[in-house]
This record gives C-alpha cells, structure tokens and sequence, in this order.
C-alpha cells in the first residue's frame, strides 16, 4: 500500500468511447467549475441536488461554475430513498428540459447515492442522453453508487427496478464534504470499502485494519481508502461493465443484507444499507465457515474489524423484533433467483478470496439462519 | 427492383451484438409464437398494445404465443399520441414488473409508432433492459419507428425528448395487418416509403409511381417496399447508429413537416405525420429549386406522386386556418438549432440526391414559406 502524500488522486475507468475520471481529493468542490468547463462542451448546467446537501455545498457549486462561465439552474429534491421514483424522475427531466439541457450540457448530481441514481437516469434519458457528472458526497456513493454507470429508481416492486446503464462523464469525490456527514452513514459507507477488502484485496484490508482511525478522521488516508476502493470498483466494472460474472463479487455481504433491509421495510431508523450489508458480510464468512470452506478465525477477524469501527455485525444488534426466518428466506428468494432448491452466494475461501457459489441449498441457509438470529 | 413473388422476406439489420432480422410478410402474427421462442429463451411474455389494434388483433397474437409455450400477460392503453407521456410509461413498466419480466423475457409492442416508442423505452429501462419485440401495425412503424432503435416518450417542452436508444431483438411486420389501417394513415406511413426513394433511391422512386396503387392494394408489391424502405433505413442507422452525420438524412421533408405539426398543434384532425412530412418533402424540393440547386420539373414530380397517392402537398390544403409564417419560423428555430442567422435542411440537387445544407439563411426561409403558403 502506498503512503503517497498526495493532495490528490485521479482513478482513470478505461471503458473504450465511455472512459472517464474520478477525482478524488479534498476541496475538489471549489474547483469543480474548471474540471467540467476542460471535459465538457456545453456551456449550461442543471445541479440536481437533495435538501440536506443542498443547504450546505449548493452555494459554493453554483459559484464555482459561474466563475468557469458555466450557467447553472439546480434542484432540489427532498432528502431520502423515496426520492427514487418516477415522480421524481419526471420532475428532473422536465427541470432538464426547461433549462434547455442539450447533448453537451452537464448535468450535475450533488449528493449522495439517491440523488445520483436518480440523477444519472433523468441524464440518461433527457434528449436520449446528455452529459453526466457525479459529485457524490456520501462514502458511499464515493466508493460504490458513482462508479459502475448503474443507475435507477425504486417501484413498488422493489429497489433498483429501472434504470439504465449510464456511465457518468466525470466523477469529482471531494474528501473534505464527508466531514458533514453523520457518523452512523459515514460508517454505512465504511462497510462498502472494507467489502473491497473482502472480495479479493487481503492487504486492502489489513491496511484497514491499521488504518480505519485515520480514514474516519481523514486527511491523507482517507483520499488512500477511497482510491483504492474506487479502483477496486473500477477494475470490476471494466472487466464485466454489463453484470455477467466477476461483477457479481461486488454482492459480497449483498444477499443477507438486502433481506435484512426488505424484513426491515427499509427503514433507516432500524437499518441502512451499509449496516446490512456490515452483518450480511460477517454472515457470508461465518456460512463459509460452516460449509467447511473457511475458518472460523477468519469469520472472527472480519466481525472485529467491522465491531471496531462500530458497525453493528449480527441480526440481534438490528432494533426491533427481526421478522422470522421464513419472511428472511422469502426475501432472498425474492433477490436471488431460486434453481432447484440451490441458491448463488457470494462465499470465500479465506481473507480476500471469495467467490461465486452457485448450488448453495436453500435448506442449508435456513437453517443457519435460524440459528445466527439468536447470537 | 427485384419482382420477386416470395411470400416473406428478411431484413437483417447487422448491428454487432445488437444485431437483429426484421421479418416482413403476410400472416406473420400467426406465427409470431414461433419466431419469438426460437429467439429469445424467456417463456414469459408481456404485450402492449392501444385499444384499436388490440381489439383485432391481441387474441391472435396471445393464441400464437401460448402455442409456443410462452405466457403471456397484456396491457392496452388508449389509440393516440397522448398515451406517449411518462404516466404511460410508469403504468408500462408497472406491469412488467408486476408479471415479473425477466432479462431474457419478451416485451412485445403490438401497435403503430407509439406503441412502439413507449414500449421500446420501458423494455430498455426495466431492470434496466429485458428483450424487445416490436409487432408494427401502421405502415409508418413497419417502415419508419420500428427499424433504429429510438424509443421515447413525450412531455410538454416536444415531442420525443425523452427515451433511450434500445434496438429491438426482432421486428415483426406482419403485411396483412395494414388491410385494417384506415386509408388515411396508410397514405401517411406511404410518405415516409416515399421518403427513402427521394434520399438516395431513384430507381425506388420510380418504381413507387408505376406500383403505387398494388402497395395500396396489398400482395407482393407492398412486401417489396415495406422491405425496401427498411433495407434503406436500416443501412442508414448501421451506418450512423447514433445518429451524427448521414441519419440525418431521415429528416428530409421533416423540419417544414415538424413546423405544420407544431403550428396545428398536433391535432391529428387536421395534420398527421406524414401528411405534414408529404408537403414538408415538396416543400425542401421547391426550395431546392428555389436555390438553383435542382430543377422546378423535379419538385412538380414529386407533387405529382404525392397527389395521385391522396397524400396533401401544399400547406392550403391544411384545414383550419394555418398560423403566421412567423410562428411557423419560430418552430422551425425550436426543432433545429440556429447557428447565425443559418439554419440546417435537407435539400437536394436531383432526384434521389438529398444532402445536409447547413447554410441556410433563415431570411430565405421565411421568404420561401410566405409565399408558399399562399399556393
Ligand atoms: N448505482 C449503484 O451502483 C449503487 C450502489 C450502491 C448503492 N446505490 C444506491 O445508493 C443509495 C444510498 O446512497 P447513500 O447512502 O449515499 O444515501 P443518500 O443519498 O440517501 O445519503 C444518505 C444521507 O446523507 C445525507 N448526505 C449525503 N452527503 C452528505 C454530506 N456530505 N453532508 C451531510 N449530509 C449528507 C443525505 O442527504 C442523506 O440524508 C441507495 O438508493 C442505493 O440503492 C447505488
Ligand atoms: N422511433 C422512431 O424512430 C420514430 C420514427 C417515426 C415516427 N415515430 C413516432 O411514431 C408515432 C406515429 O406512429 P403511427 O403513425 O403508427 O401512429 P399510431 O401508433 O398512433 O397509429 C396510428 C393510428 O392507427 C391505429 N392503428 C395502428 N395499426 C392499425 C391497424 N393495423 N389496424 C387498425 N388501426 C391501426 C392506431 O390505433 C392509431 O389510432 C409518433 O409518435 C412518432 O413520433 C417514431
Ligand atoms: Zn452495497
Ligand atoms: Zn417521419
């Protein structure tokens, strides 16, 4: 691992005509006028922004732009998961389209993972597509939703049902905009970059293990963390930008933790994603274990890791009483394909070494369930 | 031109991965099951359609299709440009959730344009794209909507701002299925067969005025132009799938069609497409002439043509009272971008010899239009 003292980094996505940037580094905000004014033709812009986010950073966006001689009109959405719809969906585009956003104008997501899902949609289908730029401001959405060109809107049916593939144009991550974020969600994202770790970087995730303090404090260790995490995603978007294979790994913790989030009603008082997919990921290595594909230890270690940085690591820490087993499989069921009683997971072999189990028995999981419920 | 008595006939359009046959012949939708399970491996299916052509032709296609082992569920919407709004779009996509379509199961737009428009775009954004069957029933969507893989829905700001670029798995254009068309919109999808030879088909062309009338009356003569326009438009979209410099050739005819269906405010009462593209293609012949850049005699032919199918040539023959040549200028200055003081046409200097103008002087035009209104 690096201890490079850079201010700054950039992880390059090399997808052919979609190639992009992601800029990662503190204060990238003020200078977000002349990133975009260098890569993008058009000279207008539309910010969409949620209320949380807006209130903080929309200012000194909109004058960045201005100063870049780029003319701005921005957005702003309430604040949470329910701003995935349709209705919302319509509301940007018509915004778009009022501002007379054309092919080489930006369109500007400023906030976390719903806005940008949101957003990278509405830019993906405004006159068949226009320009797109990310500027998350969750770890999350910094490590994870802003990379990968996955885009979309939740339905009564459930998350992420429509969307399109829409690869943004540029990513700017500034490192100094998470300091606002609430701890419990800059946590959340944590989960995501130690899940990087999991899947197949065992150094990433040692450095964690020494590093987490400094990557929440953060300073340079955090720009290192982000980096290594987008890269990570990068590497695995790039090799499969569609989702057939190797794409699948990045569900690593995935499964359990979208059951846990639908018994929950996705209700963040109770659970948020990162949490979920926190216990789904201790839930992944303890089954390893017990399909003699792991050891024990190793569910252990990842569980203290995760324990450390204060994320919760079992379905008894979640508030509230945990629906039943039944509702849970249900669940999975609902997420995962069911073939022949068999299901896939994302399992491993050790720190770093997981893969696609595709004939994991339903009655198996069930039963382990039911008994991880209790601890 | 080929007088080939082969009942069916296939246009291949060879897009790479996203390659596809559109099948063009009488009888088709009885065969529709067949042809569709021996593409796509889903066995589940879900049909769109309007109340027009779902009232004569749904339960033949659903009987076709559960032959063939595939489940069906469908959803009519109401006949009409109107039903191309994002309310349609969400009930759309509603419903293919709802059925649970599946990446590898088959949407199927049975219906004209719009059908096709909509059903495209919520096919390529659930789940962010299941498979695609366009089932064209107006002569426009045979010839024109079905073949290049625009998709879209309209808002208030015009018509087709949003969508996506979703290239059908098949097309199915069944030749029989048009004997229902009214004989208005049948002469209205005949403009745009038209259309093709007066790009770059002279010899179409001419063959279009001795065989007109056996398009007209069905059999073989109407397989051969339903194949040759989509021969010809699906060359020009494998040529330019995003459309930057030759597809824009597609437009001829189209920026005065789109001005006269703007200024009559899409009232289908008084102007239909191709009615408005029919006198917007004599109207970019007589202007061609205008400029010394074809001869007078080539705009009379083409009048000519036009007038003995039953197709309008002449904005006076708009009924109702046509709106300032001003308000048709600001139309045009909506549609296409004016770069000072030019505007871009399609014009040409012979007969099946179209090309991009992009200098031309907006005072000309206003001229020409002012006094053309008036013959
Ligand atoms: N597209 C993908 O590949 C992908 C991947 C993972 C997750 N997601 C999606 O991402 C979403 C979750 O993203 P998220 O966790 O960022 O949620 P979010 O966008 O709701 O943000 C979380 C909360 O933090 C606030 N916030 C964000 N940045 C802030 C800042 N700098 N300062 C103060 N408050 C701030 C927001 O207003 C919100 O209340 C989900 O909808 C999920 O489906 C998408
Ligand atoms: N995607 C593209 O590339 C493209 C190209 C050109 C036009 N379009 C779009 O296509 C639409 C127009 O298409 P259209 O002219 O087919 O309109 P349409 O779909 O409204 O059909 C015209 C009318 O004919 C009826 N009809 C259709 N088939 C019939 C049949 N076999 N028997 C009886 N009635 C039948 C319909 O119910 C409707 O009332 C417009 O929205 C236009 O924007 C798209
Ligand atoms: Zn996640
Ligand atoms: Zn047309």
């Amino acid at each position: 691992m690096s201890k490079s003292e850079t201010a700054e980094r950039i992880v390059h996505v090399p997808l052919g005509e979609r190639a992009y940037d992601i800029l990662i580094g503190p204060g990238l905000i003020a200078k977000a006028g002349g990133e975009i004014s260098t890569r993008i033709k058009g000279r207008r812009a539309a910010i969409v922004t949620d209320a949380n986010v807006g209130a903080l950073y929309l200012d000194g966006l909109m004058d960045s732009l201005q100063t870049d001689g780029i003319e701005a009109v921005s957005v702003t959405l309430p604040a949470g998961e329910k701003t995935k719809s349709f209705e919302s969906l319509t509301e940007v585009c018509d915004v778009l389209l009022e501002a007379r956003i054309e092919r080489n104008d930006a369109v500007i997501a400023l906030g976390g993972g719903v806005i940008g899902d949101l957003t990278g949609f509405a830019a993906g289908i405004v006159r068949r597509g226009v320009r797109f730029v990310q500027i998350p401001t969750s770890l999350l959405s910094q490590v994870d939703s802003s990379v990968g060109g996955k885009t979309g809107i939740n339905t009564r049916h459930g998350k992420n049902l429509v969307g399109v593939f829409n690869q943004p144009d540029l990513v700017i991550a500034d490192t100094d905009i998470l300091n606002t974020l609430s701890e419990r969600e800059f946590r959340a994202g944590y989960a995501e970059v130690a899940k990087y770790g999991l899947i197949d970087k065992p150094d990433f995730f040692e450095w964690l293990e020494r590093n987490w303090q400094d990557v929440f404090a953060g300073g340079p260790a955090r720009i290192e963390a982000i980096a290594q995490s987008c890269q990570a995603k990068a590497d695995v978007v790039v090799a499969d930008e569609r989702e057939n294979g190797r794409r699948a790994l990045l569900n690593l913790g995935h499964t359990f933790g979208h059951a846990l989030e639908a018994v929950t009603e996705y209700d963040s008082s109770r659970l948020v994603h990162g949490e979920g997919v926190s216990i789904g990921m201790v839930l992944a290595h303890r089954f390893s274990a017990r399909l003699n594909l792991a050891s024990p230890d190793l569910a252990d270690r990842v569980e203290r890791h995760l324990k450390a940085v204060g994320l919760p690591t079992r379905m008894s820490e979640i508030p509230g009483e945990l629906a039943p087993t039944d509702a849970l499989m249900a669940a999975i069921a609902q997420d995962k394909k069911v073939k022949g009683g068999k299901l896939t997971f994302i399992l491993t072999r050790d720190l770093g070494q997981s893969f696609v189990a595709d004939d994991v028995p339903v009655s198996e999981v069930h039963r382990f369930l039911e008994e991880m419920r209790v601890v």
